[in-house]
């Protein structure tokens, strides 16, 4: 049997423009000789649509777009993920066949999904679905990840082929659960399974696609492209057993790239200006722009203050050089001077918390006004580290449409930058080296108001990412009053993560999304 | 029978806090001789508690707080909202007496709840809990409110008492749908009904109290107070029939004046900075912030551009003058000018998008750096048909923690002003008439870029709070361009209100948290 695996990168709400792209995929199948091209879940509305589910004037628009499909005739199978529409709403696969629909699946995991995704659909029944005289078992999104197969395993042992349609958010680590889970349902069932995955960046989520297909014992047998579209055809019948990838950290640059340049494409924007410090976030995020927009559409600014080293704007420009990107050189001098002679009677620096702030407001205006100008968005470039413990200032530093490195800790943020340096020097040695500073007063190192990145970090990941306790963390082997001034951080500055900008997903745990606190709370 | 209303002020997290209060609420009863206390929903731990759920320190902090309750031995019953923890979570009331926990019972209606409290909690089932001989039959939450009664009729027939403790949140017009399901639940079943709400501010929620006990035909008989504190006893058995507190505008300021208080005193912060532009916004935030933290707490900035009529100055020092608020000018000129040398190659203005939104942001910026500098917290004072269209700037306007009238259509601005102004003339007259300006440009008017708001608020109130579509908003009667381009204007700058601060909550749906879209969609 010939299948097409339909990896797709789908718009959310551009339900006619996806169907263009499913029309093109299925051109290509059919001249592929395929029987059957398989399309991720809710690949023709786009995933997640979130409220759009509850607009009166989808249900139309749906039923449109099957309809012309439907009336295409085609000679394969199509199957493709769609909301349906009864007396409520269902995550649906439908397979499409010579102008009919002749099976229809809907998801029957419903898990605790990350995204409330399962707030918005009812739960289906499995059932067989009969295609060319093969039973198949069709099974959508990766609540199956968590699942116990065992639950449906009357409806696994009964098909021929099982089939997991999926929009699965890339995070870190996860691929190697996700193939775990997959080969334990081919080898428990002794069936072929096909797992079909949307690719594409959608706001703040990655999908990476990484199709897979598993052999009836379990072996890898098939791995699409990852982070890219690929429509391929495979003939299930004629397969050798491979590799799969193994995720390492260019997965996270890769993914990173599509974050931004699908954010930019998908919202119509082209152009992006990032604030070049010296440090190494903002040489981070200006590789990745480059990569993901290319070096004409990237432009960094510099903006030294009075406490910028020379060495700083030295590193930025280098920086931009080796990237091929415009930057420009605005002082903050006299701005922040105009500022002090309203705010200060001695119109001089007394060099306190609020000057501070104010040299990286104004540089976060510098940024947004040049964006408002020009066209274009600002990219910020805090990291997770920052944006737990609450070291940035509001409107400044997270200034942008975009936090690109707000899931990546501090000390991962050095080892993607090693990454980008794999072949040569782009970032600058000098750039991976020098001490952290925000530079917003003489002398100012980040360890002065944190501790060193090599502890803050496992400190926050066991509170945060695993949700240990104070007691917990402790015997780790952390320092007492370390670990309760970071948990105060973190706590505190719920505020501040209310408003920073959406961060491009990398981890599986959100500290704005997943992790839903109360505004103001007491609780330690 | 003598039964205590516990309508009580928690603070989430603050376990201990809030036993001292439930303490002192039980010493009260018992000196009014009453036989049982009634708290609110999950009031031990303050609500909503969202992840708070999710510690693993919760269990021990809860379990020793009743152990604290249960070793006082009080000689009325005590009836609380707390989490309880077997294998999964609950949301539970317990009722304890004389050293013992003599009954539970476990949230069974588990409705489509707003803020998806339900995720965290499994469903019980209801259980007649006898004390004193009566049967009580307990309900938590309102979930009531939407529910079909008649799934529970035998237990709702079998008890002589029905007890509902609520944590329901504030909305206008929410309390005639309550009192209403409430009535109905009374009558239907021929008992009395004690319900019991939270009061205070959190976070974003605010929490209106306003408890109500009917009679078995159905008649109010006894309302606490709204928008305070309670704990009031009263005789089951000997009262009279009274009219409900009928809610009209003045409970939008009064709760909006608590959810400031409540804001401040929880996140434990004394002064609000607010930028007066001589604008009804402004002047509406300063009068609730006035009434929040009392005039010693507010300071009113005055902060004049070159486009600034006089007048604007004039009107926002009167307004800080009738509210005895300190007024401080600082003019934006020189800091504008200082920024144009840097950024316009005449240094002078030349009057784009770019430069308006910078005046915003320098704003902005002296707002945060004085409550930087001084401690305290600035307000921001964008209204919700500001929030909806994106006719605002970010990190300008929008700068500060708490959006106070972010829930607040501009039309019900004035509405809510003249409700402030009913006695005397605080709100200066000329604040209340001006057309509205950003004055960002020379002759800048609200209209030159909105619909003016008498049809921009009705197309919002369609689009968003009824989920009306484009077809059913024209045939309301309005033009269809003008409805488009609301639409886009709200699709489009969901971005913005990803960052705009949090909005103190007035409508039952809420353009960020309920109103869940992907940040880059195409659906129109």
């Amino acid at each position: 049997m010939k299948v097409t695996i339909g990896q797709i990168n789908s718009i959310i709400g551009d339900v006619e423009g996806n169907v263009k792209k499913i029309k093109a995929a299925i051109s290509k199948a059919i001249s592929d000789c395929s029987e059957l091209i398989i399309f991720p879940e809710l690949s023709l509305l786009g995933f997640p649509p979130f409220d759009l589910l509850k607009r009166k004037n989808l249900k139309k628009k749906i039923e449109d777009a099957i309809s012309d499909l439907i009336n295409e005739k085609y000679p394969i199978g199509v199957l493709i993920g769609v909301p349906t529409f009864n007396s409520s709403v269902f995550n649906s696969a439908i397979l499409i066949h010579e102008g009919k629909v002749i099976g229809r699946q809907d998801k029957f995991f419903l898990g605790d999904d990350p995204l409330l995704q399962n707030r918005y659909f009812s739960c289906g029944k499995p059932e067989v679905i009969t295609f060319n005289g093969k039973k198949l078992g069709i099974v959508i999104s990766d609540d199956l990840l968590e699942a116990d197969f065992d639950l449906f395993s009357d409806f696994f042992s009964s098909v021929d082929l099982i089939i997991n349609i999926s929009s699965s958010f890339y995070y870190y680590g996860k691929r190697a659960k996700k193939i775990e889970s997959l080969k334990n349902l081919a080898k428990s069932y002794g069936k072929k399974v096909i797992y079909v995955n949307q690719i594409g960046g959608n706001g703040e989520l990655i999908f990476d696609g990484g199709s897979l297909v598993f052999s009836e014992g379990g072996e890898l047998i098939f791995e699409s492209k990852i982070f890219e579209e690929d429509i391929v055809t495979l003939d299930l019948d004629n397969f050798f057993r491979r590799e799969a990838s193994e995720e390492d950290i260019s997965f996270i640059y890769k993914g990173l790239v599509l974050g931004v340049r699908d954010y930019f494409k998908k919202s119509g924007f082209k152009k992006a200006f990032i604030g070049l410090s010296g440090g190494i976030d903002s040489a981070l995020v200006a590789c990745i722009a480059k990569d993901a927009l290319s070096s004409d559409n990237v432009v960094g600014i510099g903006m030294p203050s009075i406490y910028t080293a020379k060495e700083s704007i030295e590193d930025a420009k280098t920086l931009s050089q080796n990237l091929g990107i415009e930057f420009r050189i605005i002082p903050i001098k006299d701005i922040f001077y105009s500022y002090l002679k309203e705010l200060n009677p001695s119109k001089a620096p007394i060099m306190d918390l609020a000057e501070e702030n104010l040299q990286s407001r104004i540089r976060g205006n510098l940024l947004m006004f040049l964006s408002n100008r020009e066209g274009g968005i600002v990219l910020a470039t805090g990291n997770r580290s920052e944006a737990l413990t609450g070291y940035c200032t509001l409107y400044g530093d997270t200034a942008g449409a975009l936090e690109v490195i707000g899931d990546i800790y501090k000390t991962m943020v050095y080892d993607v930058a090693k990454y980008v340096n794999r072949e040569e020097e782009i970032i600058p040695h000098n750039i991976l080296v020098k001490v952290p500073s925000a530079e917003l007063r003489p002398g100012q190192k980040d360890e002065d108001s944190l501790p060193p990145y090599g502890v803050l970090d496992p400190i926050l990941n066991a509170y945060v990412d695993q949700n240990k306790t104070f007691e917990e963390i402790i015997k780790m082997g952390f320092d007492e009053n370390i670990v309760k001034e970071v948990i105060r951080k973190v706590e505190s500055n719920e505020y501040k993560r209310r408003q920073i900008p959406p961060v491009l997903r990398i981890r599986s745990k959100n500290p704005l999304r997943e992790r839903n606190l109360p505004l103001v709370h007491k609780f330690i």
